[in-house]
């Protein structure tokens, strides 16, 4: 969406001065925006991330782009594995500011709450997604109030599953204010960013019972989608396939431009779903009424359209504007 | 949104009180949204309208879903067609508060403009735009301030296009600034409102020689999309379909649930892309190097996840929190 402000810029004479939406960030003006990213060299992710929970373990999937402009893009993990083998694998995947997501990783990895759990020790995920809030929290307290002196909002938003040993796999959405939320059999997947692009295809063919390896495959797919629609989600991905009781990082890869499987799906998605297309009938209008096939509308049902006659007086001022000219 | 506003509602004290983006209208509390709409009857339409401009002539579709909460959802047309035939046939869609698109229709279609203009005299698609974005101000300039004065934002987004006699078929985009964007063979659609589940399909399959009847097609399995994955999107769908130099409407049709050639985009598209999905390949991971085909890792190049060890003491705290236990 910054990135969507700097054009605006070019064009700010046909373009109106809508605000602009960054995650949780709202700014009147996509001027302010650029302006303060770049004196606060404060880098926003504008990512995809996706993850999944299914009977037979998780599926993390995140982008790398970040940028405060077009001329300010780079390139920054969003996957964090916090892994203590056979005891406990967790991940955190972060949209948001850059900072505030470094910081918070930051304190997850060397603090004790007050309460004395840590990441390490936590006896649940469900504690453990505590001490991320915590640790959310902990940087809103430092962070928030000089960031608002700049116009930007604290917009941060994480995704956090793993598993922990005499437990389940566990999946947690983490929002600004610290809270949380868990995915369920009803609610299988999590993303955060630019989720829509992506979204139509998971809701289609993911179930709990949905086997990993396949997940992976819908999860490559709909992020294909997301990097064709919107230019702030770039390569390379990290993905990871978390088994179920296996209490380390199963598999793991990063995929750039050049991953055969990853070029497979590009290529072969986008030419089947252009055969599908080309497969499904075109609508046949003003179909006899028994000739339902592909009917899309029928002689015997003519619906009109909200229509607007010309005032006949309207239509004469033009008449003689035009033989003026 | 505003539906998920009033779920927040319900969750108050699991969800965080994120910023509502509804079109343009941004407000800090989903209370604020709700009881706003409540309280103004003022009804929103979060719409998902989409219009392509190709060789062939132009493609409208509309949903008709307006809420302003989950219980005030209503059905409302947002596609007006203006048709002078032999002359003129032009089409508005409109998405964002319905008061204030209701206010533009009804001035486009009744007033001339100080410098004699109307939309029934414009002698330019062009000129018949400017028509709309002053209707826009107009409206602005009426009850932008008062809406203000509730915490709303004059929050209106519109598809315009059509054909004069003696031009081409041309299509508009009008923000609620009254100013506007034109659609040329390098972008050949616009799109308002909930947008982003129906983009990937449209970006696959359309290109400016795209026949009417497979971009009819096309605009409706993005709609399909849209339903599915939105809630806010709802039928009946508005569908015209234009030819250029007709100069009146050429097709005409409003599609629900029984619809039978919707109906059958639902259920073969979904089939289809389902059936797409399970014939790709899995992928093949720690493949060997020399087999690529489908390779999403190979056992020469190990990625690693940007991992976080546990730090000893930290894991300690937990072993003797846990003896305590």
């Amino acid at each position: 969406m910054c990135i969507l402000a700097v054009v605006a810029r070019g064009n700010a004479a046909t373009r109106p001065l809508r605000p602009a939406k960054m995650g949780n960030l709202f700014l009147r003006s996509p001027f302010t925006l650029v302006e303060c990213h770049f004196a606060l060299g404060s880098l926003t992710i504008m990512t995809y991330c996706v993850a999944m929970r299914l009977h037979a373990g998780l599926v993390f999937l995140s982008d790398s782009r970040t940028n405060a402009g077009v001329d300010q893009v780079g390139t920054f993990r969003k996957m964090t594995v916090f892994e203590n083998p056979g005891d406990r694998m967790m991940v955190l995947m972060t949209s948001g500011n850059l900072s505030i997501s470094q910081s918070i990783r930051q304190i997850i990895s060397e603090r004790t709450a007050a309460n004395g759990k840590n990441i390490w020790n936590a006896t649940s995920l469900h504690e453990a997604a505590q001490v991320v809030g915590d640790a959310v929290r902990t940087v809103y307290q430092r962070d928030a109030k000089s960031l608002r002196e700049f116009g930007i909002d604290f917009n941060v938003s994480l995704i956090f599953g793993g598993q922990i040993k005499g437990e389940r796999c566990r999946l947690f959405q983490i929002y600004s204010a610290g809270n949380f939320i868990e995915a369920h059999d009803e609610t299988t997947y999590f993303q955060i960013g630019e989720a829509k692009y992506g979204k139509p295809i998971i809701d289609r063919v993911i179930t709990p019972a949905t086997p990993l390896d396949e997940a992976a495959k819908c999860a490559l797919i709909s992020m294909d989608s997301t990097l064709r629609s919107n230019i702030s989600v770039g390569l390379p991905l990290d993905m990871l396939i978390y088994e179920d009781d296996k209490l380390a990082v199963t598999r793991f890869v990063t995929i750039d431009e050049k991953n055969p499987y990853f070029q497979m799906i590009r290529n072969t998605w986008g030419q089947q779903l252009k055969r599908v297309f080309e497969s499904i009938a075109d609508p046949v209008w003003n179909a006899a009424p028994d000739a339902s096939a592909h009917a899309l509308s029928v002689t015997t049902i003519q619906s009109q359209p909200l229509r607007i006659a010309p005032q006949q007086t309207l239509v004469q001022q033009g008449g003689s504007d035009s033989s003026t000219c």
